[in-house]
């Protein structure tokens, strides 16, 4: 079982409308209401592989007890703190024609009272897990340390944890020894402040990260130890929408480095990281090939694996 | 007490970004989430002018849940009738450089089953009632015919009944005998396809309504009989927000109309009139001088009654 944790969830909702146009009256054609979050689209990609999670996350308000419902309904396994503030939304704008319009409000303020809660669920959660995955932005207002407890915690019960953070909450993920960190490589250079992607890397791994992935969309991905430096291209000629393929590729990560049981990276040899690589970009291409985030074409993970372990080569 | 049925109603969220741009990621930097609906403005405006109010309403999802709530914080008195469907949404995007963009869901699918309920609350409410206002849009798919035994059977209970509607529904209202109409211009000249408000007022009267009373904003409020047509002028140089300001006037126009009880609008004499169209054009310029739409001040009602008295003359 994968414990995975959604700091910030959201209820995401999609417009269609003919045309977007500023300042006036526009009829709905279609609305899409869906639970959000990178966590959540992280765990709905697992639970769409097969494999069992929980997904900790606070929720507050009818937003927050809308998302815990349609979770429960689409079958994943919650472990929801309540909290006081309202759960976000998020609204997106499509047409045929212009490059989506998305809105995001800034959340709830979540009290330290709360985020002991959730310190709290995490532990009771992890129990029975192989490992955690913390992903996606925290509240406006919360502490970044707040997620060094939780990966430290894991780590030192012998779990696997992956962190997609941003900012000093990704310093924070590095420094508590997070086995793997995976920014994006904007984040990547953002938090650390680093010249290039290398330095980047090499500074979260001094902080104490067991490896660094770096997504970069059509660009590829990259591992980064100490001592290599392990990338694997893209999928080729892969279209659709690529909102959540980053959490997919993280899914795909996880989910490469679980099946090799508890194994502690610091022994991962660059063929067993190419290998996590590979099933990474798989699982992004293939959700690209979905409209919504949080899915995947489970028979596009296969045939994209098999293409990249044909075509990629360790660098 | 005054029955107001929303058949529509809504949570009204507002959204202000820095500046509106189409294709990109806008952070909120404000919420505002409100109930809305014509009706649930009508009956706030009610509420703060100290008349107490009942507000039928079908509500459905957590949306629903949420708007009943809302509501009841809001010190206004419900009978919510549950439905299957989820209560739409609305957003409005705001900021200092643009006219707002507005966003409208379509609304649930009500059932013939929930509006037979709906049916059954009103009557429930109108027992210990003086007025029923039926306002604003009906969801989607929903026989316009809907509205007319609400309106026969409280003008056949002695109701003064104002019916804010459009299209088939608002013939529909005036064939049923509602004692006042209370389209604004394009939508009596849509409903009735008659050339000019003379027409379709006279349109609506044929069928069956006491009076119409048009609003045309900052060009003022009319009120139509067989035999007389009175009009009085908006408060000049009011500015500020017009959202909700002919739910303010229809607000008025019942107040005004009930403070001489049960009397049936066949009696009302032009000046009668005129002193209701005045009520209602001082609610309505009272609105706009507040940011939100269902509220009023109250003060300047009454300076604009007072303004309106002295200055308009009966045509």
């Amino acid at each position: 079982m994968i414990v995975v944790v959604t700091p910030n969830p959201a209820v995401d909702v999609t417009y269609r409308v003919a045309e977007q146009t500023v300042g006036v009256t526009q009829r709905v054609l279609e609305v899409v209401r869906r639970p959000g979050g990178k966590g959540v689209n992280v765990a709905r990609v697992l639970a769409a592989a097969g494999t069992a999670t929980t997904s900790v996350l606070p929720l507050g308000g009818t937003s927050g007890a809308w998302v815990a419902t349609a979770l429960q309904q689409d079958g994943l396994t919650t472990a929801p703190v309540p909290v006081g503030g309202d759960t976000r939304t998020t609204v997106t704008v499509v047409d045929d024609h212009a490059h989506p319009t998305m809105y995001g409000e800034p959340g709830p303020v979540v009290s330290t009272d709360e985020w002991a809660a959730v310190t709290d669920a995490v532990r009771t959660a992890q129990r029975h897990a192989t490992a955690l995955v913390v992903s996606g932005s925290l509240p406006r207002g919360t502490d970044p340390g707040m997620v060094s407890p939780w990966i430290r915690g894991a780590v030192d019960a012998g779990l696997l944890v992956v962190a997609d953070l941003s900012g000093p909450a990704l310093l924070g993920a590095a420094a508590a020894g997070a086995t793997v960190c995976k920014p994006n490589r904007e984040e990547l250079l953002d938090a650390t402040g680093a010249p290039d992607e290398r330095s980047g890397a090499l500074d979260l791994l001094a902080r104490g990260a067991g490896v660094v992935v770096v997504s970069a969309g059509s660009s590829g991905i990259t591992a980064h130890t100490r001592d290599a430096v392990v990338t694997v291209p893209a999928v080729p000629d892969v279209h659709g929408n690529p909102t959540g393929a980053g959490d997919a590729a993280t899914a795909g990560l996880v989910l490469a480095l679980t099946a090799w049981g508890r194994r502690p990276t610091a022994t991962l040899a660059p063929a067993d990281l190419r290998h996590a690589l590979v099933t990474a970009a798989a699982y992004g291409a293939a959700a690209v090939l979905r409209p919504v985030a949080g899915e995947v074409d489970l028979a596009a993970v296969d045939r994209f694996t098999a293409l990249l372990d044909r075509t990629g080569s360790p660098t």
